[in-house]
């Protein structure tokens, strides 16, 4: 039990790091200073999670009281500006973490939002918006649009974790349970879909440009 | 009495629809795929009131947890998706929804940071984010220039709805007179500046660039 | 003690007005409408204290309820619009209300989160998002890279006044001792960072393009 416990707080900074490490390479990129870069690589890692935090009334946001999401964004940052040549033999590795954090903050999103007493449909959002906000956040302040948005089975990835969440609370699943199917059945599709790179389908645009 | 009730409610979602087809149809300009459609949709129908219920205390917001709102943004999504040349010719009622949908918006918004018990200018200023925070949003996440700041008598159109309501509460008008005067204040001015193409004065920039 | 609290309102004010001048100008310069000019104004003085009231529960926010703040915005707009020329040669004096504002607004968040019962990690962030929340908006709004996170010492003397309002508290220091070396800290290492222009490091970037 307690060994699940400490596997869940290894998986949670897992995630963590990998999303603070996509968010440091996208700041690299585009040239920002130091403290520009370890501000994306905090706001992706932290950015879904205070989101959701404000929606439910978890005043303040889990993401700005634990010195550990901040130390783990930090150190990603550093990471990613000294050891270059380093992260980038982790490509397949840090696609990997990534999944896990995708699959493990839309778990942990659903169940924190039911554990305040909320419904379905707002364990469900707030499971995705956990999940994908921090990268939304990424792209919208590196002014481009999100690439959750764009293609990929990223989001829907992350809505299949947080339905299995409310599903198997309902049937009254144990804790570790639910936890457990939400996160394989997000992170399963996560990896099929890079595996055999499935795409959401998009559609030819007819309607004249007009905005 | 109840009859408007009815009516409200109508409006309601008839103003939700018109503003999640302005977003699937944005989205969909830019090629985003199935799950970005129907984000942006949902976006733009309910961003505005989930900052607002941030913003008063109303926590879950009513976007997240009523699932009308969401099953609406998804036929609408779903409609400029398959439904393409049916909806072109309905550029026309778009407008006119969107119209229905501003007004409407501006005037709940405001009367629910009343019903709170916030002051006027917070009733004022939530109104205008209830109104128009969608669109915002849409524009930031499709990476340009909210449309709202740019031109036309938008944003405008539902403070004046917004400052009937505050003006009618303070005068002791009943809760339906209220309601009634703010949306046809804000549509009356909505329609005539489309009818008309009345515009807000944009001014000559003589500063030299240096951001 | 009132005149230092006398003192303190006029510095609150001047960084609202210097705020609100640095979006007139940057809306005005994209070219926005009348309601797009105040809008930015407004969003860049208030949007950071605004984000902070939101995450530590001081609902509603200060940002919308106090209507000077939304005056000196209305009136940093007017005189960006009607009094171009005169504001032009205040181009020296903005930046010192800038400054200011910076490490007024740092500091007043700080104090705040502090005074909501929270720890020091979220003070010292928060500190940060008042003061530089406002300008991150800006920039987000006007589709274009937070200059706050691409050069310049601005961010980072927010952290030292919010820093110095943090261990003040801690070593027991007086109200008025604790704002006023975090007023002057961060206030003189952004006046030193003017002064001599000095950056933040910026990193090769030698991964190769990837997303």
């Amino acid at each position: 039990m307690n060994n699940l416990y400490s596997f869940y707080n290894f998986l949670d900074l897992a995630g963590t790091f990998a999303f603070a490490i996509s968010g440091a390479v996208a700041a690299k990129q585009r040239r920002l200073d130091l403290f520009g870069i370890v501000a994306i690589a905090f706001v992706v890692a932290c950015g879904g999670g205070i989101i959701r935090d404000l929606c439910i009334g978890a005043i303040p946001p889990t993401g700005l009281t634990d010195w550990r999401y901040l130390l783990v964004s930090l150190i990603a940052a550093l990471a990613i500006i000294f050891l270059d040549k380093w992260v980038q033999r982790l490509n397949h590795p840090v696609l990997l973490f990534d999944a896990i954090g995708l699959s493990f903050f839309a778990v942990a999103g659903a169940r924190k939002a039911m554990a305040y007493g909320h419904n379905a449909e707002v364990a469900i959002l707030l499971g995705m918006v956990t999940a994908v906000g921090g990268g939304i956040l990424r792209d919208v302040l590196l002014n481009r649009i999100p690439v959750v948005l764009e293609k990929e089975i990223y989001a829907s990835a992350a809505m299949v974790g947080s339905v299995m969440v409310v599903v198997g609370t309902y049937l009254g699943w144990s804790e570790d349970w639910v936890s457990l199917v939400g996160i394989f059945a997000c992170f399963g599709l996560r990896f099929l879909a890079l595996r055999y790179h499935w795409n959401l389908p998009v559609f030819q645009d007819k309607t004249p440009k007009c905005n």
